[in-house]
């Protein structure tokens, strides 16, 4: 889809003929992307963008570089959500390859497999499970019944998903409409998964707005875990039960999160991090091998001296 | 089903004749339907009731007004739960009207619809998911793998329902005897869904026990969202992941509800209210516009400023 | 299998044919089954245990009782976890008999029955249930759309169980290696629910590493409630909306938690124990009656009490 193209489905004036392949951040877009300034705290990645268009406001249209397109609005979020529905692919594939399915690789009944899919060799596909269009799974993985894997999300060899476990559903993200409407944000990412991944029951995880939510190898989580979108668990995190991860978030390597804990969006947690159960982060954790507990978070060791403290207040 | 034939199955005397169509709250039942008063703080409700007759104990049966039959017994929400029974519809029909499906709706493999139900135009209900009795499912709406709807339940146009979310399971309710048992009170409600709605995935929204669980307009609800009987959801409120709202709350429009927060039950919550992540609502939020955080809830404001003495406390 | 032949496996010299039937704890394992020790602190457990065979470092070697064989090695946990899928059946059975349905009980389509599974009279299996190899299910039972019984689970007569549930998942149990890898330990044990149990939408209650997961007569569990392996709930348990317990933690005959409370692994709770709605159980309860609040936790009205102390700081 040309720039132009684009830019009169928002009833903005342009006209570039410029190829759009897709929407991503000031900072991830290549040059043929489009993406949006909204928050002028973003404001040095305008500057440094490699994008070849930007929604942007009239205020900061000075700061777009020269190798990009500024199309000037008021409310650059706003159009990025309308925009993204134009970059949002079909729901269901009705035309395309038949699934291909590896040699040793048992699929139950009552399995729906996508066009264009890939399952590879010796794994297990229970019943009730749904592989949506041009999703790739390598050797020996299993699916428990009535797991739904989203289309174009990827998953390793030796991964083990649980019943009800969700795998890229849309993230949540929406703008703001003048007159309190919602309009979508499409989610034109995806899920990677690793290899040697194992996820619990009923849990949830979103694909990315742009690029992927990743998880890497190795890593292990509990049953009704959320995991928002862009998120990224580097190899070997432990999540147990009911965790919750904001959107953006990103752990290092073998971060171990506690029962009910949860994060923010947008954080970095440094690697071999613990948060103890119930512990909930809103800032990001730089320095790494470090227990946290509690919320607001504090030291693991801080947090037991502040229960004591509160245990005095009693008597 | 006459109140003479209700009596009966209950072990109580009555000889009237009227025909009882349900079960109901003292403030909203009609003159055709039956109710109940347990605990005394609603005696005004009983003197203001319009049923057609009321389970009471005998202390309380000279506050029923003149219009209603008062049906006297010793436990009155346990012999709710026991008439419940009598209401509740079969779990599956096997006998009724083919469904209808509205043209340019794609329904795909291993999908179920129920007897007398109908889905608009160009919907999309992907494989898995199961569509109950007498459900009705507007235009242009979105069903996810392994989704649920139980019977009766109504979902407006424009929606999307993410994978793995259930609609209209039983709300979580039952009646003591004195021996320990629990005798469930059949959810004869449903849930009604606006227009414009989108839900995550492996979220749960009870159906009512009387009437209906409502979600109203363009409301956004996040991943693994717990939604107890008979609460409403006004216009263009946002519940974030993890959240949990017991039976019989309120939202005013546009409420904002933080990931992990959680109301109490019978609430009301004023609209443009907004509660932080965790946060956790007992009391009813009469103004609006205000943002509240932590457990016990207070001010936001006030939040932080409390974080503040407590790592002071730590020095 | 032999004990040779399970010693060969793991590089180990042993030249015992005992016939090993299974893995179990230092406790409960019985003259054919191998036992591990990895904390000393269960050193008792050792010296008093009727294993077979038990997996242990040199230095506890001189504990194990005459009747058990030492298997000596460094990592005696991590052995443990290699030696589980030894004893893992298939993930699902090719052959074997027929599932027997009892009559008056409807199954609906896209419904999976496994072999050697029964179903007792007048259930009702609706659409996308799965029900594993050798499950058995009682009487007047219904498995709501979507359900998912894990193989060698039992469910009795009475039941209901929500859609989307997942009974029978594997506990989240796994030993490290020295260079951060996971090595999963096969959960070979079940999940057993009694007779007149309800449990809600989109739960998940994991089968036991060893033996089973307990779910007694009468139990009411809400909606997205976790139960991690090993748990015992007794009679009349009550537990409200996306409650979480963590592994091998027993709860009293009527325990009642609330809205997104939990425990940790390994307590007992007192019957007749109260937990209010976020109450964080980190130690066992072992006074009946009482009810607690907050986290940690403590007595209820210590806890209201804390309230009125951190208001009085905020002035």
């Amino acid at each position: 889809m040309t720039l132009q193209e684009i830019a009169k489905t928002l009833e903005l004036e342009c006209d570039s003929k410029i190829e759009i392949s897709g929407l991503n951040t000031l900072k991830d877009s290549n040059e043929n992307e489009l993406t949006f300034l909204e928050n002028k705290k973003y404001i040095k990645d305008l500057q440094n963008t490699k994008a070849a268009a930007v929604l942007v406001k009239q205020e900061h249209a000075s700061s777009v570089p020269s190798g990009t397109i500024a199309l000037v609005c008021d409310e650059p979020y706003l159009f990025l959500a309308k925009t993204s529905k134009l970059f949002a692919p079909n729901i269901i594939e009705v035309e395309g390859a038949k699934p291909s399915i590896g040699d040793g690789t048992k699929v139950m009944p009552n399995v729906y497999i996508g066009k264009g899919s890939s399952v590879g060799k010796d794994c297990t596909i229970m019943a009730g499970a749904y592989i949506g269009d041009n999703v790739n799974i390598g050797n020996n993985t299993v699916l428990h019944p009535n797991t739904t894997i989203y289309r174009d999300c990827n998953i390793g060899s030796d991964c083990i998903i649980h019943a009800g476990t969700v795998i890229g559903s849309d993230g949540f993200g929406f703008a703001n409409t003048k007159d309190g409407k919602y309009i979508k944000i499409y989610q034109n990412g995806n899920v990677e998964i690793g290899n040697d991944v194992e996820i619990g029951a009923n849990c949830t995880i979103d694909r990315a707005v742009f690029k992927s939510t990743i998880i890497e190898d190795g890593v292990r989580i509990d049953n009704l875990v959320h995991i928002g979108h862009n998120c990224k668990l580097s190899r070997g995190c432990i999540l147990t039960g009911q965790v919750g991860l904001s959107g953006s978030t990103t752990l290092g390597q073998y971060v171990i999160m506690g029962g009910q804990s949860a994060t923010a969006g947008h954080l970095e947690i440094a690697p071999f991090t613990t948060i103890a159960a119930r512990g909930g982060v809103t800032k990001s954790i730089t320095e790494p091998k470090k227990s946290w507990a509690g919320f607001p978070l504090m030291d693991h060791k801080q947090w037991l001296r502040l229960q004591g403290r509160i245990a005095k207040l009693l008597k």
